[in-house]
């Protein structure tokens, strides 16, 4: 559905009642996490909800992937520990009992270990039959206000870190074309190899189950501006929203896209020969539990960098903060990062 | 899928990690909600999330449903005050932006003027296409402990209060049968008239956008002992739901049942006549955002009753607690209350 429609349903939801209006400066629809200050003195709740449909074959990886993602958009508001994890979950309506009694507790329990990683359990949900699979989940933390990165604070001269590489979209898809020997396979199958194709849908499971816990802990000890993490608007189009909820009229100019290796060359030519175009070079790629986008002061960006890598994690230095109208770019010839893990 | 199934698959999200699994006297999964102890001394978060498919024709009446279903599992653990909604919504995909620009809106508003009802903003969610409508939400509350009944308090000698009427899955039904004229409606179309199924349909509608907070507001004034609202499973698989968790060895007999008028005639009926069994009469009929079913001293029980009905809801003595082992059952003969709106 266009976002621009849905931005417009979402208009509704706003209350119409004064007394439900006034007097709260919380966060909400928009931004990766809703904000809202409690009736306890210093004390928000943070929380976040997404659900979406299986994107790769093997279910314990989708449950590690589906929990990550679901966190993510705490850890993009700098929010480190999360209180309770609610399961969201929709089993496909066509599977025998068989089938679900392997594909549903794999599921689980990849869900189940990612959390225990984050520290988190789970303790409540919804289960529902449905015609697709559904996996997802609601994170809630309850936590003093200084524990929250409100994402406004960019001043020109800041500097943007990513913290996984782009790319996931077209690494699934490809192994998707390739597995099923489907029509888009045809012209692929000319452009890129197999083994490079099974490499970026490794790496992709591999980043897409990694929390983004650590990115959001460093944050705080690195005096992060704001972030937001990467979905399915891509790199350009969260770029754009973290732009446009700043105070400062900020740009965010993004000069360098890691990229999964070698999905960039196999993008450009897919275009080129008339085939998908994923936009990845353009920074519309979708990407699912992508990283963090991170704004940090110029003089401590190395350090967030050199730290997220000490600790087995990834980051780059991407895009820097100007003076501007609170909107974001990438540059016409970005720096490619080839990314392995 | 049978309740036994997903309860084991359930079991699955339970931690395996030690230092997630002691030292933490939370409720969890099974409970209406579960209730987190946080790190802030005598906070707790209590929150729950529901979604499902549509079941009456109306937009705007399935939007205040979902919306007074989510929050109803807060209200049966006697919490009057939700902090935050999220909205969970799947847009069917075989819909036209035309009836999507219709459908969605309406769905919203009664989402949003029922959510105001209860003094709840919606700040957030997730939206997805899918091939059938989903409506849900997720209802959070940060409260202190003494704003919680944790449902474990009945004794000997209790009394159990139902606050709307059971009937709403036939009254779904048989309405769906008539208006789109099934194969079933041929035999139903003998035992009932028309009047009849468009008036239960109505007041189910009615009963069913109903907020519970007044019955959760009373429970704290006339000392409920525990609740549980009354959904999927029907009155007595929650009323069982309930017994289990009780500390006392006590069992919870319900000796009356309130239907929407009409229908224990109409089910019994197409029983007989070899038609679909709703087994509304063994208390096994899935209700949608159906009734608390409140366990109160018998002293306070009338009282209870007569508050509900002076602020002009709706309430009845429907079951006795005695000495047991943890289960409910339903009196071979229940008395029958037939009620309108």
């Amino acid at each position: 559905m266009p976002q621009v429609e849905l931005l417009k349903y979402l208009e509704t939801l706003k209350p119409t009642s004064p007394a439900l209006t006034t007097d709260r400066p919380s966060v909400g629809i928009g931004l990766d996490s809703c904000v809202i200050p409690t009736r306890h003195a210093g004390i928000s709740l943070v929380e976040t909800t997404d659900f979406f449909y299986p994107l790769i074959n093997d279910p314990y990886m989708m449950g590690k992937i589906a929990c990550a993602n679901v966190l993510s958009d705490l850890y993009a508001m700098g929010v480190v520990h999360c209180d309770n994890m609610l399961l969201l979950l929709g089993i496909a309506r066509d599977m025998s009992s068989v089938e679900r009694s392997v594909v549903v507790p794999m599921l689980l329990e990849g869900f189940r270990d990612l959390a225990a990683e984050a520290g988190v359990t789970i303790n409540g949900g919804q289960t529902v039959q449905n015609p697709w699979m559904i996996v997802g989940g609601v994170a809630t933390s309850v936590c003093h206000d200084n524990e929250i990165i409100i994402p406004d604070k960019a001043l020109p001269g800041d500097v943007l870190v990513l913290t996984k590489p782009l790319g996931t979209q077209p690494a699934v898809n490809l192994h998707q074309w390739m597995t099923m020997k489907t029509a888009s396979w045809e012209l692929a199958s000319t452009l890129v190899n197999e083994e490079l194709v099974l490499k970026a849908y490794q790496d992709a499971t591999i980043s897409m189950s990694t929390l983004n816990q650590q990115a959001a802990r460093l944050m705080h000890k690195h005096g992060a501006k704001c972030a937001t993490d990467v979905t399915g608007f891509g790199l350009l189009g969260h770029s754009k929203n973290l732009a446009e909820s700043q105070v400062a009229n900020v740009d965010f100019n993004i000069h360098t896209l890691p990229v999964l290796a070698g999905l960039d060359k196999v993008c450009r030519e897919l275009i080129e020969r008339g085939g998908r175009n994923f936009k990845l070079l353009d920074g519309l790629a979708s990407e699912t539990s992508g990283g963090l986008l991170v704004c940090l002061p110029v003089s401590s960006a190395q350090a967030y960098i050199d730290d997220m890598i000490e600790g087995g994690g990834k980051a780059w230095l991407v895009g820097d903060v100007v003076e501007g109208s609170k909107t974001s770019s990438i540059a016409a010839d970005p720096k490619i990062i080839e990314v392995t893990y």
